[in-house]
């Protein structure tokens, strides 16, 4: 069929079946590059308008899918400003030296702190509707700019083109990823409570005043469709569906967000959940002129280093001068069996601690979203909120966001899904996406390495349950699997889990006796 | 938010709240045209690029939303051929007078006639899949280029763009609606039968040579991940899921089709399963500039007729010369208790025979889709193929291919969710969709009439249940909602039912006896 999945892929394809030596690799896509500045200018100067640039980077050592960059505008935009701009002003255009934010403008919703006192007494005026704790994860992430150019929750328009098409069209025609409804629930009674009121008050679970929500729209709350449209599935057992949605109310409530101070959660981590603008600031001050980001919600073993590292070592060989890493865990809810926030960020400074990444290239902060566990459908999400912090490199694995279905014996996703359709997703066009083979224990190079198929049977898969069992069990990993420091971390913290559950089973035992 | 659904319907929010009379609905919508004729060709001046023209019509007889045209192309595109072109030639681009089929081509897929002596001896020594019923109808459909520019069944990476995006993005970085995966499925030992064999040969039903699809390429048929995404629930009872899905294999094979000859029923309404080419060459005959597309599944009433002259008038008030309706009974698969296609044609028959619609301006034809029942997904799909057959208007009413849940007791679609994604729907931006107010049984005018709210009780909404009942009791329905001669087909179509059903019970009973 004369169709493909975008642009990049089709041209990719045409390198499939020919995968090239290294040398003619990097040869071949520095022609690419001068090819494609030259195009560029050229298609500029007839025009005026801008259209995307592909560059085909085939490297065998990554997935059967070759990788697929679109050049970073800096590098061959002469009219774009690629200075660091160290005096954002709120809401106004940021231009970054990377990648602009999506619909051009990042959005920041925290009222200043002048007027903040003036908020604070008219939401105590108006009709309010206390949010749970995910909830309040979403006004953070919205507030600051992750899901711009959303500016709220958001109303029946967005959430219908978010459930059926994975992204906002724009008054201007053009169309911004946005995969996951990102929708505040309310029960009958706070509708009927708010009545025809244009704007409402939030509060947080604690009781505070969170935020305002203005030029509300009350529209109905389908489950059944929102899960099954999100998640492809309604069988029972989803994590989010469980915690979020099945206890949430049957109306769904859009409208502008207005933040009455910056949120905080007090856990010793705020200073690690840097914003949108500010990333690109500490992009900027750094002079990166990449910036690859790896999302995790799990523990840094060496298998992901070597990835992130043979990024760097990649970009480095594309010419580029300093390539960045974004380390960008997932701070938001997460499934009870998954390592906790606190004790991941502490992993996560062993390794830097260790030298396994290089803190002089890495950048670690919290990305405050909760978690779908919507594979295909959630890494759009995880990808497009990465280019409002300025990154444009996305690292995706094998089954990004994946879990396994709730009831039946397998993934619930295609592992291969995630990346495929990442690829494929409308608003994404400007990432570049690195999508990239497996990573598995070499028993015979005693390290974790790229899992090479013609000796399948020297690799150990190492699963996230496998190492959870080392780790509770007191059990050291084959040597090479993470380092000494970061595994220390989790054998503690199993172990004081195990002290937990058992400290219970004593409590249990000693109320029955 | 500075979001919107699309341009249109941004556009069409600022005239919401501001309804003008009808002498200023006329003045300021031929204000518009002159206005964005003058802005277009400003902006073609200027960049060598066309932008999409919207034109806001806003109509208080119709719908709260008001209607959002994009004017035709060649009402204003002085560079366009728009002189009826008489020689198509197959897979050759098709430039129509009124609106281009996806992808610019139209796509036709039958082997001409020299070559399909070869092409079925090729098919004989090829690998043989036998294709069910609905199977046969989606090659009928592809391959008369409903789906263009889709050339076969979908291989996994238009799969996966239908799924989650209901759009596929064209090697030239535009985009085409398709809304529904066009699949066929295999079972395991069809799948070890075909081997690594690039193409197979299709067998019909009846084990005739139907097709051969080339470089195929073998996928796993997720089906409750199919469901969930296509219906927004995977709740048993789905007339298209308990009839073609469940029962269908773990495979799909994907590859481009060879039809070997046209598709033919001999039912004796083969004469109105026009391909897309054909109506464009009658609409060419018949010089029209102007087509609106009425897809049913039902009888038509003088509700659904009240609708179409009057969306005709509003086109001749527009300046349109010889606007055309295409009423498009759907003719493939539709569930159980819908009245089979033979009788609605019968019926569309009488209601041009008594006048209520005119023949001259109207065409009936039979579109040959199978029908999915899955509302505003669905919608898409009826409205993206009337685009290729040269339609530039669609009318779209109250929850367009919805269905009742399937265990529960209520709508599977909010009624209004079908109009509103259709207006933001990926790839149908060239399309003027046509929403409209629900008509119902005036018993005061004592004739079918748009809904007033304002008087809500003369209103009688006959659903197509009661009517089914009326029919079945050889009842009358009120006067003026169907013409005397269209009515006469269904009430003798429900007595042959009920004969037939008393002929069965008899049988039973003798056979007892």
């Amino acid at each position: 069929m004369a169709l493909s999945t975008s642009n990049s892929v089709s041209i990719a394809q045409n390198f499939h079946h020919d995968l090239p030596s290294r040398a003619s690799f990097i040869r071949t896509t520095t022609l690419s590059i001068l090819k494609t500045r030259r195009r560029r200018r050229r298609r500029r100067d007839r025009s005026g308008t801008q259209a995307h640039h592909l560059l085909v980077l085939v490297n065998p050592l990554y997935d059967s899918s070759p990788l697929t960059c679109r050049l970073p505008r800096s590098s061959f935009s002469p009219m774009q400003d690629t200075s660091s701009s160290s005096t954002y002003s709120p809401r106004a255009t940021v231009r970054s030296s990377l990648i602009e934010p999506d619909g051009g403008a990042l959005v920041e919703l925290v009222v200043p702190e002048a007027e903040r006192a003036a908020r604070r007494a008219e939401a105590s005026r108006l009709p309010a509707v206390r949010i749970g704790p995910v909830d309040l994860e979403w006004v953070h992430v919205v507030a600051d700019g992750w899901a711009s150019p959303l500016r709220g929750f958001m109303r029946e328009a967005e959430y219908l083109q978010s459930l059926h098409f994975r992204s906002l069209r724009l008054a201007d025609g053009s169309v911004v990823n946005m995969s996951l409804p990102i929708v505040l629930a309310i029960g009958d009674e706070e509708k009927e409570a708010i009545g025809k009121a244009p704007d409402v008050a939030l509060t947080s679970p604690g009781g505070d005043f969170v935020a305002i929500l203005r030029r509300i729209e009350i529209y109905k709350h389908n489950k059944e469709e929102r899960i099954a449209r999100t998640w492809g599935t309604i069988a029972p057992g989803l994590p989010y569906v469980e915690e979020v949605i099945t206890r949430a109310g049957n109306w769904l409530i859009g409208g502008d967000l207005e933040v009455l101070e910056p949120i905080k959660y007090n856990d010793g981590l705020d200073q690690y959940r840097l914003s949108p603008r500010e990333l690109r600031k500490e992009f900027d001050k750094r002079e990166a002129d990449a910036v690859f980001a790896f999302q995790l919600r799990n523990p840094v073993h060496n298998g992901h280093a070597l990835l992130m590292n043979d990024t760097r070592r990649r970009l480095l060989d594309l010419g580029y001068k300093n390539p960045l890493l974004l380390l960008h865990p997932l701070g938001g809810f997460t499934k009870a069996d998954d390592v906790p926030l606190s004790v991941r960020m502490e992993q996560h400074s062993k390794v830097l601690e260790d030298g396994v990444l290089d803190p002089k290239t890495t950048i670690v902060a919290i990305f405050p979203s909760p978690m779908h566990y919507a594979g295909p459908t959630e890494v759009q999400w995880h990808a497009k909120a990465r280019i409002n912090a300025g990154a444009n490199f996305y690292i995706v694995g094998r089954d990004p966001a994946g879990i396994s279905h709730p009831t039946e014996k397998r993934d619930l996703y295609d592992p291969d899904h995630g990346k495929k359709v990442l690829g494929m997703a409308p608003g994404l066009e400007k990432l570049n996406i690195l999508p990239f083979k497996v990573a598995a224990y070499d028993t015979v190079g005693k390290k974790m390495s790229f899992f090479d198929p013609s000796r399948a049977q020297d690799f150990l898969f190492i699963s996230g349950t496998k190492m959870r069992t080392y780790a509770r069990n007191g059990e050291n990993p084959p040597d090479g699997f993470m380092c000494p420091g970061g595994w220390n971390v989790l054998v503690n913290y199993y172990q004081s889990l195990q002290k937990e559950e058992t400290g219970k089973e004593s409590a249990v035992v000693s109320l029955k006796s």
